[in-house]
C-alpha cells in the first residue's frame, strides 16, 4: 500500500490504514514500539499534524497505545480462552457429570413453544413442556458466554425439583441412559446478539456473538436436549480436532 | 420491556428496542406484517411521529421492510449456507481429491517466515520455504470465504509446477501418504478481518469474520499443512457433529 496524494481519501486516513496493514503484516509486532512521528514524516513526506491525527485515531481505536515517556506501542491482543476439543456436546447440560460448579441459574419450566417443539421434532403441543437451564461459561470470574439448554419435561418430569433439592447428577441420570446425549448436530455461526444475550454477556446491543445452537440425540436416536449458546467472540476460540 | 416516559432515552428509541425485542421473541415473526402505526399509537399512548421514526430506523437497519401498498413486514433473514460435518480437515488443500473445481489462484512460493515456521514447528530458516495456495469458498457464484493453505516446499518440492502443469491430485499425492493430513488442531474464532481478507470477501474493513486457523498433521505426526480460512459470518454456518 502506498499513499496517494491525489486521492479523495485524506492523507491521515491513508496513513492510518498503512499502519494497520503493517501491524497485520507484523512489520510492527504486538507489544513493540512503532517508529516516532518524525520518522513517519520523513519516510512518507507527511506533515506532523497528519501523522499525529492518524496515530491519535489508532490509539482511540485501541490498536496502538501510548506508554508515558516511552513512546507509542502496538497494543497486545489479549490471549483468547481456548475451549479444547470443541464438539456438539461441549455445552450440553445432560452430558455434565455434575452441575455444582457451573453457576446454574434457577431452573425454569417453559410451556410448549413452537421453536423448541420444532427442535424436539414434537408435532403436538399437548405435552408437559420443557425445563430451561441456564449457566455462564466462566473462567477466572470472567463471563465468556452463556449456555441455554432445554430438556423435555416428559422424559425428566422432576428435573426442576431434583436440581432445587440438590439431587446429584448421577442420580438424576440413572435409568435414563437412552435419553442422554451421545451425538449432536450443532450449527456454529456469528450473528448479532439478541438483546437478552447482550445483557447477560455485558456487551453492546446487537454486537456480534458466536452462537452454537442445535439438537443433541440420545442412544435411541431421539432428540434429548436442545442447546443455544452465545459466546464472546473477542474473548475465546474453539479448538476443533 | 416497558416504555419509560421519565427516561433520558427518547421514546422513539425505546419503541425501536421494544419492536426488536418482540421480533426476537417471535411475537412478530419473520416475513409477517407488524401492527399498523395507529395500533402502536393506541397500545402505547404514543404520537404518530414517534412511531414513524422508530419504524423508519428499523427499515433503514434492514430489520423491517415496507412492501408498497401492503404494509410493514419483519424482514426475512436469508438462509445461511451450511457447511456440513465441519472439522479440522474441511478447508484442507491436501485433503482434496481434486483441485480443478475450487477456483485455485496461482500458486505462490513464500520464503521461510516466522509465523509459518512456528506453525510447522520448524526452528531453522534454512529450508526451501512453502507453497501458498488460495481459493474461494464458492456457492452459486457467491463468495462465502477464502481459504489459504501453506504446504512445505521441502516435502512437496514441485507442487507449484505440478499444479501449473495440471498434474492430477492423485499423482501429486502418490508416495506422499505419510504427509497427507489425517487430523488437525484448528482454532475457530470471530475476529476483525485483516485488510486483505476484507478485500477478498468484499466486506467493509475490520468487519467481523469467522476464522478457522491451525495445523494439520500427517500419519507420521508431523505438521503437513497450515490453514487460515476467513469466512463470511453473515452468510454461513458450520455444522458440528
Amino acid at each position: 500500500m502506498r499513499l496517494d496524494r491525489h486521492s479523495s481519501i485524506p492523507l491521515y486516513a491513508q496513513l492510518r490504514e498503512l499502519i494497520v496493514e503493517r501491524i497485520q503484516d507484523e512489520v510492527y509486532k504486538q507489544g513493540e514500539r512503532i517508529p516516532s512521528e518524525m520518522t513517519f514524516c520523513e519516510e512518507l513526506g507527511l506533515s506532523r499534524p497528519t501523522v499525529r491525527q492518524a496515530i491519535a485515531e489508532l490509539v482511540s481505536d485501541g490498536i496502538l497505545e501510548i506508554q508515558k515517556g516511552r513512546g507509542t506501542f502496538v497494543a497486545v491482543e489479549p490471549d483468547r480462552l481456548s475451549i479444547p476439543h470443541f464438539n456438539a456436546l461441549t455445552f450440553s447440560f445432560l452430558n455434565l457429570s455434575s452441575y455444582e460448579d457451573i453457576g446454574l441459574q434457577p431452573v425454569q419450566h417453559v410451556d410448549p413453544e413452537a421453536e423448541i417443539d420444532t427442535a424436539f421434532k414434537v408435532t403436538t403441543d399437548k405435552h408437559p413442556g420443557y425445563w430451561m437451564l441456564q449457566w455462564p461459561v466462566l473462567f477466572d470470574e470472567r463471563i465468556y458466554g452463556w449456555c441455554t439448554s432445554y430438556v423435555s419435561a416428559q422424559v425428566f418430569p422432576d428435573l426442576g425439583q431434583n436440581i432445587a433439592s440438590g439431587k446429584r447428577m448421577i442420580d438424576i441420570k440413572s435409568n435414563k441412559y437412552a435419553y442422554l446425549p451421545v451425538k449432536g448436530s450443532v450449527a456454529l455461526m456469528a450473528r448479532p446478539a439478541r438483546n437478552r444475550e447482550a445483557a447477560l454477556l455485558e456487551i453492546p446491543r446487537r454486537s456480534i456473538v458466536l452462537a452454537a445452537q442445535g439438537q443433541l440425540f440420545g442412544r435411541n436416536g431421539a432428540v434429548c436436549e436442545y442447546i443455544r449458546t452465545a459466546l464472546r467472540p473477542d474473548l475465546l476460540k474453539l479448538e476443533i480436532n
